[in-house]
């Protein structure tokens, strides 16, 4: 009995969020898990299954969500890469790929996840960008966003910014970076954090626009962060404005890739 | 019997083009036409017929397309603003209003029609932005294209880049300017006419991206456009890179609105 070799392929995915009801796999419902598979499954020759870095909600984007698959099919990276495209929707793509060591896992190596939320305060609300970002029909001053945002800093119980349905076995979470700028006339709040709680970066990013308004001062903001009640906190902000940018792995440099609207 | 006052309205309108086939008046197809005169004609509470500055096809958006019609409803500008925008779909938008002089009609009193041409030339074919913008899969240089375009400047027959259907009287058109530049990343064809022949833009926009590529030379564009000859031109470009963004008029100022993208 010969021993069949195994290898390990890693994928950067880009997808159109508003396309799918979500990342992961479901019955009777598109979603980006499903498309994936049949696509790698065709180029592979067999069955296979994906990991992946995040499991995103239904409306939310990714700009390079990663994924990881075993597989006894031996392709170049760029053979991937452009055969899987190849396969899939226009509203997925393969943005890179590479071929791993055999262990690794999308999932379970990932020591980071980036997130960038993108709030539109322009006077009309967007047309054209409906599905591309979020608005807010008050104006948004991002200085004081950025401030408040920096108590998330650290290792931090985030139960005030968990959704009711999350499954995760701790409230939490270690935060390594937040920024909330200004680019190309949009809001956009920059997350970095080891891995997030179900909804987490939706609910920060509508309590922050609270903070835009001034609905919020900075001190009510930490305030309610501190209390770990989510019944206190602002509505969860819309998914459209989502994106997973960028995930992060001990000894793989992976591209970061900013959501397309403010390159 | 009481001779009843009618006025009218011009209405500045953002569309998704990708949610429609085109912006006229069909049966059993999805057209703005169609929604903008049922939104208008429930503000206005009787039946309405708008008139456009411009015919754009499927898939084609407006950032400022400009419709009016007559009504012999009495609303304050905004009101028709925020009535309309309330009643029509999330891919249509009104950004502005204005009551003008009972004898105005968008159409007939236009005299230039302003078009932006978006191409992306990134390595990867645009999945987020997909509808947003035409794809080249090559990089594309814009200062030959703009040097080759500067040829359509003035009164000439654009025959070589009306398509077959055209049902203008006359091939002649006049082009006032026409810029190529690079903006946020991407090729921006600016080009403003009287008015345009059927596909006009996206056949002047195909032979650029020729250019742009390095398979056309200037002198091989003037030609092409000198014989006056649609078949020996390259293929239109697709619809999904196109924007109508402004109408002159005289003695009225409106506001020209750049694709989102480029802003």
């Amino acid at each position: 009995m010969s021993e069949v070799t195994t290898r390990t392929v890693v994928l950067g995915v880009e997808y159109d969020g508003s396309a799918f009801h979500g990342f992961q796999s479901q019955k009777h419902a598109s979603n980006v898990q499903d498309a994936l598979e049949s696509a790698i499954g065709r180029v592979a020759d067999e069955p296979v299954r994906v990991a992946a870095a995040g499991r995103t909600d239904a409306g939310v984007h990714a700009t390079a969500q990663v994924v990881s698959f075993k597989t006894a099919a031996d392709r170049s990276p760029d053979a991937w890469r452009r055969g899987v495209s190849s396969l899939t929707p226009e509203t997925i793509g393969i943005v890179w790929s590479r071929i791993v060591d055999r262990a690794f896992h999308a999932r379970f190596d990932a020591v980071w996840r980036r997130y960038v939320y993108v709030y539109s305060d322009a006077p009309a609300k967007p047309v054209i960008h409906r599905n591309l970002v979020a608005w807010s029909d008050r104006e948004l001053a991002h200085e004081p966003m950025h401030a408040a945002a920096q108590c998330l800093l650290g290792e931090h119980d985030f139960s005030a910014f968990r959704a009711a349905g999350c499954q995760s076995v701790s409230p939490c979470r270690r935060v390594e970076s937040v920024r909330v700028e200004r680019v190309n006339g949009y809001i956009a709040i920059d997350i970095v954090a080891n891995a997030f709680l179900l909804h987490m970066v939706r609910n920060i990013a509508g309590a922050l626009c609270r903070v835009g308004t001034g609905d919020l001062s900075e001190e009510s903001f930490e305030k309610l962060f501190d209390a770990r009640d989510r019944t206190k906190v602002p509505p969860t902000a819309p998914p459209q404005g989502l994106y997973l940018v960028g995930v992060g792995y001990p000894g793989l440099e992976l591209p970061i890739t900013p959501p397309p609207i403010l390159t």
